[in-house]
């Protein structure tokens, strides 16, 4: 090829190399310079379009790195063979709003936390404390299993608050109890056989779908989930909600927790997850001791997380792993880095160290206890159509609704005065569950002033008001 | 049962129905109550004890509630039957100390950052910001894909840093790399075989190792990955680095890319992982364009992050998803909660709005070229010895050494001396891969001033110096 004929425009802003750079791969993909062509020499070029050698080699590197051309000494620039792409329009997403949200006043929804009350001063204070130049390692990775700091005071609180048995080592750090879900079911292997509470939280049983693992369904009654079955089933882990069953309210009775216990102890293989997700909230008598303050054969992987008793968005949670699979853990998963923010986890351990997060645990104890207290107190005239079950405590209550609509039509005549509620129907893993109309109601996200009209649109919508 | 005799503490700071509640509790459990004990009715037990009633039934609700009472209206409270759990120690932790640390003074891994320069007062400003009052709504869960002011200005920043065509529908955010592979493997099934880089990132080959999917290694040389046999295999997936594979450093050639774009593009269920993990940092040319922004047929999954423009402990990584991944995400796996702190993101997004990101990988671009050149120019007389192998971009070079030592040992001197590096090894696949003694450098990590000190002792070490 004798020369290249390229319009530069020296007023651009776009540099003079990039404008040869974009030219001259221009031809090549539309096929204008043929595979195997010699280039004009860099003097050449440079000459022909009156800029200088080095503004030519800048293009010729440029082409060179991409693959476009190869330079061969004393030889000269030549264009590399390449396959024929076809040009089309790239890709546009406009067709793709995202979800829209529906108009709503009022949501019911139980992870829902109260926000008026977060102390932002003192988080504020917190952050700005880690934030700074003397903290630069903290830039870095850190611990795989979170940082230490957190973990001894992870390890401290529920030891207090849940009688929980662990060292900071057996306490691995993950955003979100899903994020650490997911690293237990690599750990626990593609042939391990899971047993899931039905209703329950159905986070696992969606994350599970997912996975190899057979998942089976074990049923839900007043004392909690039914463990008369399991010797004889091909279970080998058991995710519960013993303190306080999600969604029913139900706690796991002192016989199950033995007869669960002793069934995990009895083979090598089984172990326990506890998901032991708002027991902090407990507004009546003691806290129902973990499963895994009781157990006393290394059994029960502990699941915890910040999510209700700080806030959910910041997304921390906790796993306390049994020795042996702690062990294992390291052998084979201790290449993932940890999920959370290391700047994060310093921020809540000071939090923690300076009392703050008891305080703040306390205070919110007595918010929710008024909230529950006012919307029983709201429901109560009514409780020959919502009739309210299970455990009082944490972060909503369950009403079996008796004013003749199934659930559907409960949550969609809610919706129309822009109130959210959400069915059990809902948290069932298998469909053909038969049920009276249930409905789960989350109390906390609902500022107090407001409950007393929020309560009254949703009794009006079922039209028990 | 007549009575139950307890000796209550009233000087103890444990209330007394806790006291109550324990001595009972313990009883059972040791088998003291049998099963079907009627236990004294509250207004008898409270004068036996001089306690108040309302201390009794505090106590006996507590045990109804965890179920080792039950009470029946009219005929009293009686014991619950329960099987008998073994008394041992509580597990302890003693003998796992935390991994001890190597005493290090220069770390030469690739995925270190420079920390003297982070702007720590612009981020502080930033999440002082953030963390207020105001914007309380920021504590509830938020968007699944992540915040839309983030995907925004992800989206812009990634399309003109990278050309990648994308809106923020197509955009979900994550907590690293890692929670996104884990989440891309669900999305793309069991059956999807892999093809992965080899030598290559070895985190993509660890995840897998731990899911069913089939992973064969595809060879690389110095135009990239190997693609010539890709149609003749089984493989599905293809994991590559385009723009700098890592660590060999090759930048994939043009004609390697158009063939793996039209592999990709011949069947439905054939698609590539584009990780773009270091591309930002190129001081020679143009940024090399990304794989995705010249694919016309949506085949081309994005994964970028913000470890190495930013920090990497602060866990944000994102991908771009083609259109048809994006739903079928929406459908699957849209139940995962984002892995993100809500708050972090906002900050994030404030520091790219204000032009703070920007100006500060301006910044760096700088700061890390002045360290290569220093470490390039360091290495330059021993070249015989230290041959400088791949692209000159990024956080690392790749060294192939010539000094008759294998690279195991090449490692273990500089440890010696406190220095440590990588061998090309560690991120092989496939251990009979054939190779000549190569060594990972990342240089971006060491301060400045140091950099003479730590490569001068790094020579030492190997004998060359």
């Amino acid at each position: 090829m004798e020369m290249l004929t390229c319009n530069l425009d020296r007023g651009s802003n776009i540099p003079l190399y990039e404008q040869l750079y974009d030219y001259i791969k221009n031809e090549i993909m539309e096929g204008r310079i043929p595979y195997g062509t010699k280039l004009p020499s860099k003097r050449k070029l440079s000459e022909f379009l009156t800029i200088s050698q080095n503004t030519v080699e800048q293009a010729y590197d440029q082409l060179g790195a991409e693959g476009y051309i190869e330079g061969f000494p004393r030889k000269g620039y030549f264009v590399l063979a390449h396959e024929d792409l076809e040009y089309v329009q790239p890709v546009r997403y406009e067709n793709m709003p995202e979800q829209e949200t529906e108009p709503i006043k009022y949501n019911f929804h139980p992870s829902r936390i109260d926000t008026e009350n977060f102390p932002f001063e003192k988080w504020r204070k917190s952050a700005k404390n880690i934030i700074d130049k003397e903290n630069q390692a903290l830039l870095l990775m850190g611990d795989w299993q979170g940082e230490r700091v957190l973990r001894e005071e992870i390890a401290h609180y529920i030891y207090q608050a849940r009688g929980v048995h662990c060292s900071p080592e057996a306490i691995i750090l993950g955003a979100g109890v899903e994020t650490l879900l997911q690293q237990l079911i690599l750990l626990l292997g593609n042939q391990a056989a899971y047993g899931v509470e039905d209703p329950g939280y159905h986070a696992i049983s969606r994350i599970l779908k997912n996975y190899p693992n057979e998942v089976s369904p074990l049923e839900v009654d007043g004392k909690g989930v039914k463990v008369d079955n399991l010797e004889g089933s091909k279970l080998d882990i058991v995710y519960v909600t013993p303190s306080r069953h999600f969604p029913y309210g139900a706690v796991l009775s002192a016989n199950r927790r033995i007869k669960l216990l002793n069934w995990a102890a009895s083979k090598e293989k089984r172990f326990i997850i506890e998901d032991d997700y708002d027991s902090e909230f407990r507004y009546v008598g003691k806290a129902i001791p973990s499963l895994q303050s009781m157990d006393q054969n290394d059994k029960v992987i502990y699941l915890g997380t910040f999510s209700k008793s700080l806030i959910p968005s910041i997304r921390i949670s906790y796993m306390v792993l049994p020795k042996q699979l702690i062990k294992l853990y390291k052998e084979k998963l201790s290449f993932f880095q940890c999920s959370v923010s290391r700047i994060d986890q310093h921020i809540l351990a000071r939090f923690m160290r300076e009392g703050d997060f008891e305080k703040h645990l306390n205070r919110m104890r007595k918010v929710y206890r008024r909230k529950m207290d006012k919307t029983l107190e709201l429901l109560k005239p009514y409780e020959r159509f919502v009739e309210i079950v299970g455990d009082l405590s944490g972060f909503h209550i369950v009403l079996k609704v008796n004013n003749g609509m199934p659930e559907k039509e409960l949550v969609e005549r809610a919706l129309q005065k822009s109130v959210k509620v959400y069915p059990l129907s809902s948290y069932l893993l298998e469909s053909h569950y038969e049920s009276q109309p249930i409905i789960i109601l989350g109390f906390a996200g609902i500022p107090e002033p407001e409950l007393a009209n929020a309560i009254e649109l949703l009794l009006k919508s079922w039209k028990i008001l």
